[in-house]
């Protein structure tokens, strides 16, 4: 299985309800690309001073799944309508789970 | 429930085997701390360029679990003997998985 992980840092000016409007975008997504098999996602809980803004934790059945998501026309528009206008700048790995 | 979320990048020159101690150090910790509920974590896959080299992702059942766990002298052990000398840097995050 496959754990893929951002953390995303938003641009300045990001208001609530662009991070609100990120979330329930994902929380479609999620929904909708079957190759996506489990996420968790959220807002930092501000525990620690210079964390990231947003993350999220998936799971893939393997790299074809995977790369299926990275292609499919349902992300690539979440990326162009949420993650390009809304985030600075992202840090990202995939991990195999044992 | 709280996830926490690091994602590590290597100081240069740390080798393979530097690595696997990481791994087989964190997975010791994990087996010590009850505070920490469930741990996955692993080494990048190279999936894409730009990626970070190690993440963990980690749930805690509270804030209060989260601050065991950092306070926890086991885990200031890992972060003095590991942590310190083998990363140069890393992004972490917690959040709320409703």
């Amino acid at each position: 299985m496959v754990v893929h992980v951002v953390i995303f840092n938003w641009r300045d000016g990001v208001t609530a309800d662009q991070a609100a409007g990120f979330r329930d975008a994902l929380e479609v997504l999620a929904g909708e690309v079957a190759a996506l098999g489990t996420i968790r996602h959220g807002a930092d809980l501000a525990y620690r001073e210079g964390n990231g803004d947003y993350a999220l934790v998936a799971t893939f059945s393997d790299r074809a799944a995977w790369d299926a998501y990275q292609t499919d026309p349902r992300h690539k528009a979440f990326l162009a309508d949420f993650v390009t206008p809304l985030v600075a700048s992202r840090v990202a790995i995939q991990f195999e789970d044992n």
